[in-house]
């Protein structure tokens, strides 16, 4: 169950509208890696999770955080269009930076949102469920959850780069933060599971089951062999277990396949078309 | 530039046709961690990748080999699609396999692709684009792909238990050794880069611009405290540059926020209409 | 800012698995009118309400319990899916229990969520905030919010008449009577801004600048005319500005409308090929 | 059946090309309340009416209308778009309004469309399903279409602020007049079924099933307590059959879950790796 | 403009309801080649024909045939789904056909649409604009159509051969004549345009400009030469302008693409990270 | 199974950096008829084939070609993003070209993908594995690749037009050519299955089952009779099999539909309030 306090996380306020802009932190609101993923990533895994230690409660505490976090870039975003300039074209033609907004904000933020937030990322794709995973395996999840922290701080310091606004600065410079301590906890959690189950997931599919022969082989299918250069080439793999080998010129193990023709109910291309023919008229003809 | 053989990287023939294990199939084909997203990632990241040295090759190596996966895949579905009964309703009455056949099974394997494979999940979701990401950032991407190796290597294991066919599962021991190999070689890689960068990405942006007072905190947002026993809520951060601490009762650092008025050619609610009404008719009254 | 406790709102335990059954419950947490689009409608419209009165707090209040909702159908999700059966195809042969599991339970609950609910519909579908709307106009929105209640309440009601577990009875009782009070507070909302602001939305756009003479008008477009019996036919308009009036045979108002040629960079079908043609070759000389 | 005729229902002409306007006026053709979105809405509704008196026949009329709303728009995007520059960036550098139309124009109405309509909204996004809905339930339905016409009019009103075209703003204030009829309509049929059947939708569900003690509760789980001023937090409810009331500090009815561990085949966490760890290692000493 | 008459073009009453072929049913209805898919492609490259000559009304005509036809299918699914049972587990103990329906239907049909029809395909996507195509060059889209046509003919067919219900039959035997006829007629509006344009769409684009020496090459991609004994190998191509050619072994005729490192502000994999490393950490010393 | 070659197959590098144009060029990367959409229709097809002659091989020769193409545009896009511009808004003051580059660039390009190409059309869409198809018979297939290469060389044709780059234009010139060499081949094996077939697809299906007297009717739907004109309208039909006959005044041959009443488990709307109404409110009193 949830509470909702008034107050936000942080402050979060521009020094000048900038509809550009909004239009560009929409994604790290509403795209792959933002705010709305990592809520709904972290609650689903928490929410998932069989057992309710440590693991769970984190997941839990994280999720709320980034509810807060949606809440305060649907501020900023609805903050920067504040009395956007209902321009025109003829605007434009007296004036570069009309011309320049004109061309440069989402359209949607005057006819469909009156001016707030859009669950959408900069260019306007919505929000889906495709971006986020909950497998209830920790160690992958985590991995998922790393990740997008990952993702995340690298798109937040890009948009940092793309604005003077001190406001906006401000606030990013708390998300960005918070993306460094996202990405350090993740990370120890990983090194919890990764020294007590080994690294490979799921750790628990008996190793004999598995093809033995290619499970620690480097196949060479792009011509060139600079990969052969990596610590993944030679020496130890990195889960102890074996040891790595570089294939130069793989063969297929396979043969070719054949199918079998679709049975008469499925309509396929005929078997008797699938021969040769002679009779192909010449196009001159026509 | 690519050239394809005719032979598959492994054999890829099941026992016995099997059209509800098909519909499972497809989702380490066109699911969200299927080869087509493995297979696009690497190879996006590849083409994407600014510098032309190991890890270039590297992806690019593995790019291709997923395509051959997506081929073996596709391969199986159709075999296992093979003379599928035309089954009515008529016959489930005697029957129940056929009655969970006919359940069971995905009716665009025989309506829309002729007893093919397609490039759609176990529930029939077309693959999207969604699912992948190539950021620049070859950190980032490479714990995106140990995250796709990990959850694509937990659902064939999953799919694994799910058959006894010793076709299918000879196949499976294949793609499950490979998802080992990768685990193992993007954490390789991985680190390769953290010793070389420290572990937050990206690594190039200055601490002293995000606000460090808080790059380390974990602020316990959901009630009750099991998550101050992980080892991210004490001891030194796991970048080696901060402490991590824990915030029993987290308080809001900014206010309450007021939007300002919309300008009228928006139409949002007027503000007369925001004031205190008195005259709200009485139900009973209607 | 949010604060999550670790008690459900509400209990939500069934007294048996029912993969099958989990499926359709999916309906309601994931799909168009489930607890996820409640949830982000409410907050995206209250964060983007501009002023910061009672019905921004009003959103704020639904919005938070509605996350309340979409954890007690994931707990209830997971556990309708425990100790699922890990049905074969052999096993339906004996049973026609377990061909009903097999057929009408949806794999990716065990393939992709390790027995954990999905941010998805009943059919797979996953959530999309293509299902929400945030407009700024309060009198459009709390419609939009009515409408969803009322679809959300009639799904739950349908499911409420699809189970015989007295658990899951249990808990959607109870969020069939919050969606009855969720009903009455919108419509008490519309009712307060509707007397301020008179019915059509915006209230704000001059009338002069509308085509009067046809803002009351039914036109019968579908032949027959038993659209003519409905208060909106005739009498005055609920509105109270104007008259309904019907029209029996609608004449078009407007000219056929005739495009001009695309440029030639276009590269659209030449002009000589409009043109009429006396020389398509006979099919029989082919 | 239908039958099409040439001319359209009212005339669509600009008094000058605009593609920058072509763009944004996408969003009442194809965007989640467009002419599209309304047309199939009603269209599904009356086709799954079961019975066929008026409500069904003013379904079809208006649904047939919205038809032709649709051509009205496609025709005026097609002018709007007709002779569009043929821009590129070395002009810009000599014209700003070149540069604005460079900018905010839509490239796939060159590249995919030939200047033609899209079924796509104003950033492009294509036509979705996902926006309708039909439940067979006619009090719900007209809900939705109320709501439909409220957002429709509203977004054609914004839209109408953002052009000077004397032929564009024409066309749209036949569009505005036209959703006045359609809310008023929608409202007069949901009074009509109001009256018989009580505002709670669906209104054939026994009260007694569902949990009465909270189906008249304002729970305040946004903390501070201005919702409690709203007429939907004390007096009768608005369906006349209870009493509201409002809770200031609510609490949980439910107990925190804890589930089941996940069987083994589902391979996730093993239980060992969720005991307490000591063992972290010292990331100094990695 | 459009006029609908309640009369539907064909009957549309199966012998019996089938919830499970209702689903099925639903392809030709909503699916990627339904008839939404039709009947949105027709009226959008007719409204977006520039010229209104005989194309023009050939697509008007059939796109308002294929409004028709939706609404047939609608007809059908709502009476394949009524009185569909209201099946519960333990009934399926019982009875095979029971468990058949239970897990072959779609759970939208009873929860969302109220047995009625929906935009959506037999697993449950709903339709959305990606699957059609208005380019405004004819005989580019006539192509479409002729393949759309030839899609949906194969669809119906297949569902034909999935029924025994001689109601359901007689309504897609008067399809599946209609899909000969439109097949017949995008292939003679092909023809036509073909005589008039050349076959190589768009007909308008200078030749020299494009690389003349590769518009006529088959490229071996694929090892072993199969693909030599086809017409499109050898001879005078079918445009009549070239000659075909075979190339075995077909080399690369560009470099190996090296791209420049991204400017600092992108916060890419740092330089000095990409230089070889001699210090990866030994997996053992962890 | 897959090889990579690390050389193009044709040079593609811009004269100079175009963010703007960069944008423009996803959609022939990403869009609905990019490469991604035809290597992976290729390839499924190829998969799919029953039967592994030539036209198998023509699908993987063709298939893997247009991975190659892919790559190059992948390649080419990031050099025209090569050292873009980090503008802000204040420069566009000074300049109309910056302003024009602010507004027509892709914002994902430089926070998503770090200057590198993205699986998205040229508004930002992903790509959607919704845009390809793959039926099993190839007559229908074959016809949807030659759609395909018709929509896919008038876009890139049109792009042509788009710039003065010379580089850019350069590699356009292949592209083109490709696509008149796979319009040819694609010409030719529709013709060689058409002459052992007949046109109609599925050429299996007796014509005795489909209604004969509709399969060569054109009905006039669309009021006005322009249609008539065509050679759809009058002599043999194009499959040799029949006389097309054009009808002016179509009649429905159904009635009209009345769906029976849904179950009560259903809750629609009761039946007592279908039932005329008498006592609707007055609005005035309200």
């Amino acid at each position: 169950m949830f509470y909702h306090v008034k107050e936000l996380q942080y402050r979060s306020k521009p020094e000048c509208p900038d509809p550009v802009y909004a239009k560009k932190l929409q994604e790290i609101l509403g795209g792959q890696f933002g705010e709305i993923s990592v809520a709904m990533q972290y609650l689903f895994q928490g929410w998932n999770t069989r057992g309710d230690g440590k693991y769970r409660d984190l997941l839990m505490d994280t999720g709320a955080e980034e509810l807060a976090h949606i809440e305060m870039l649907a501020t900023m975003i609805a903050r920067l269009l504040d009395g956007a300039p209902d321009v025109e074209l003829d605007e434009a033609a007296q004036n570069p930076v009309v011309a320049a907004i004109l061309g440069g904000s989402n359209p949607q933020h005057s006819i469909v949102s009156g001016l707030g937030a859009m669950p959408s990322d900069s260019v306007g794709n919505r929000w889906t469920a495709d971006y986020i995973i909950a497998s209830g395996n920790l160690l992958a999840d985590f991995r998922a959850n790393l990740n997008a922290e990952s993702q995340g701080r690298l798109q937040a310091v890009r948009l940092y780069e793309q604005t003077d606004d001190r406001g906006v600065k401000d606030m990013l410079s708390w998300l960005i933060a918070r993306d460094t301590m996202h990405q350090n906890q993740w990370y120890a959690a990983i090194c919890e599971l990764e020294a007590k189950e080994n690294i490979v997931v799921p750790s628990t599919f008996p190793r004999e089951l598995e093809k033995q022969e290619v499970a620690y082989t480097l196949f060479n299918y792009s011509l060139g062999n600079q990969s052969a250069e990596g610590r993944w080439a030679h020496g130890p793999s990195m889960d102890g277990l074996g040891t790595f080998n570089y294939v130069e010129d793989p063969l297929p193990y396979g043969k070719k396949p054949k199918l079998n023709p679709a049975p008469p109910y499925i309509h396929d291309t005929p078997l008797f078309a699938l021969r040769k023919s002679d009779d192909l008229p010449d196009p001159d003809m026509k």
